[in-house]
């Protein structure tokens, strides 16, 4: 007979003065366990360093994960995104991992290796994926925050309407030369829709309004020379940005150019309420945002034949 | 004879083109294999969605995970920081995966339940633990970010150096009524030597200096409160503050309160050089930080009994 070398089941039970079925329901999750009973276990587990069987540290893993894809932490509005998430999904017992958007000639396995070896319970996306559906993926729930990939349930908020409350608000200011300023390329997402949103109050108006489009994945020093061409001629009464990084960006060379027109941002995250709670912007619902796209997918993961919308829209405010 | 449902290690070596016996190599990690072999293997592995076998499955999470622990990523000092020893550790073959700080009440096992389990390779963190030490965690490599737990190699920038940068640099600009304001209470490590840093310049000099202290982990709003009723009553020449965010937060409110005082800050992250270059401020070398902390760990992950130093001191920059 060998001798184990380290704790066994039965120092558990012995320590956490229950029977070894009892460890054993425990570990295995299986059946009705009181709170009581389940601390004394894992107490005396801890306590004892009980290491579980391969097979249940297999299956502890298997159960846990949800994998987030999100553009850089660097963005306040992904990093606030990414703790609400992770705050959520940790009350329902799953646990995320943060993965960084490596754009869109990417699919799904680069990102997580372990998708294809079954131990992923699901993903959360906000990233262009190259290759979602020419890999089979049916059977991995997937929800996406603002980008449209195949038919995968998306969140968003209500860019459009954003852009609407930004616009009369720049016209109620009785601004008249307007330049329309995004962080990216025409085709992205759900700037598009911000733009929209813009340019159908404007001109209804029939107001002087331009659009530009600025390298949003540049560096910061390259942005800000192309903010600089973008906004000197000709000068603006107002420059609505598609995003408040631009606006800041933007804010700050108008300022050393020695011109001040109205700068307005989109995103509205915490970070910018605190330290530029002047800026007029949209505010996303973050915390709202984050909790939805949770409970969607923990509900895809849990009823996969269930009907799912294929977008579903949150509403904004105006901070102004 | 049962009829495997998926594919078989023998359409990915058809598929690639080697043989079974080169597919076990690649799919083990075991023995040589040239990039150009592995690429093609692994392309077939996924066109053919290939599931590894599950001893397979368990060895590729087991050797590859690192736990990182640190404050809230809405400081952007720490999501830049996480950004880079992401980075670094894909470039290692090591898969980083994010926890936050949930107070000094916590142990390790709070945050990674797998530790117990034995899949960890590694950690590093930011954060005061309870228990690290209680329990045996010895074969457990780990290496801390400017936080003093028991024996734990420990890598920071130099904090004292950095507090002296900043009150010659207030002293060199004729300023005479001075409080350092710190982000939190006074036992919190390193703003102790920031703060030590400075008071040694300032007392050298005979200034009159007083220090104050808010509690940074209170709500925005609170924090606005305490730092209102520190500043307006008596009125300083400047205000050093031992983070950039409260001094952000300072710079604020001491333009809402209609008196401007120098306010400096401290960490100098890209986030505060892009949006806030006026700030006079250290910068912390949090690329080389997140580099020197994943080489020390994959160090110890490797080889264990190597004599690790118990600091590791990265100088800082006055930005001004």
């Amino acid at each position: 007979m060998s001798r184990q070398s380290g704790p066994t089941i039965k120092d558990v039970a012995r320590l956490a003065d229950v029977s070894i079925a009892t460890v054993s329901r425990v570990i295995n999750h299986n059946g009705y366990i009181s709170p009581k009973t389940n601390k004394s276990v894992q107490d005396a587990i801890k306590q004892l360093g009980y290491r579980l069987p391969r097979h249940l540290r297999d299956q502890h893993q298997t159960e846990k994960r949800i994998e987030v894809i999100l553009p850089s932490i660097t963005n306040p509005l992904y990093a606030e995104l990414y703790e609400y998430i992770e705050q959520r999904m940790t009350e329902e017992n799953y646990k995320a991992f943060l993965h960084f958007d490596k754009g869109d000639e990417h699919a799904l396995d680069d990102y997580v290796m372990d998708i294809k070896h079954g131990t992923v319970a699901g993903v959360i996306v906000s990233s262009p994926l190259k290759t979602v559906g020419t890999i089979n993926y049916d059977n991995l729930p997937i929800i996406t925050f603002d980008r449209y990939i195949d038919k995968i349930p998306l969140v968003k908020c209500d860019n459009l309407e954003g852009g609407k409350k930004i616009a009369e608000k720049v016209l109620s200011l009785g601004k008249k030369k307007i330049l329309i300023l995004s962080g990216n390329r025409q085709d992205f997402y759900p700037l598009n829709n911000r733009i929209k949103g813009m340019l159908s109050v404007f001109n209804t108006y029939n107001i002087d309004v331009e659009t530009n489009y600025i390298n949003f994945v540049s560096a910061p020093i390259e942005r800000r020379i192309q903010i600089t061409q973008a906004i000197t001629q000709p000068k603006y009464d107002a420059i609505c940005c598609t995003d408040d990084i631009t606006a800041l960006l933007v804010k700050d060379w108008t300022v050393k150019l020695g011109y001040q027109p109205l700068v307005t941002g989109f995103d509205g995250s915490s970070f910018i309420q605190n330290f530029f709670p002047d800026l007029i912007t949209v505010r996303q619902p973050t915390e709202e945002i984050a909790k939805l796209l949770c409970d969607l997918l923990i509900e895809k993961i849990n009823h996969p034949s269930h009907h799912f919308e294929h977008e579903y829209l949150l509403p904004v405010t105006l901070l102004d």
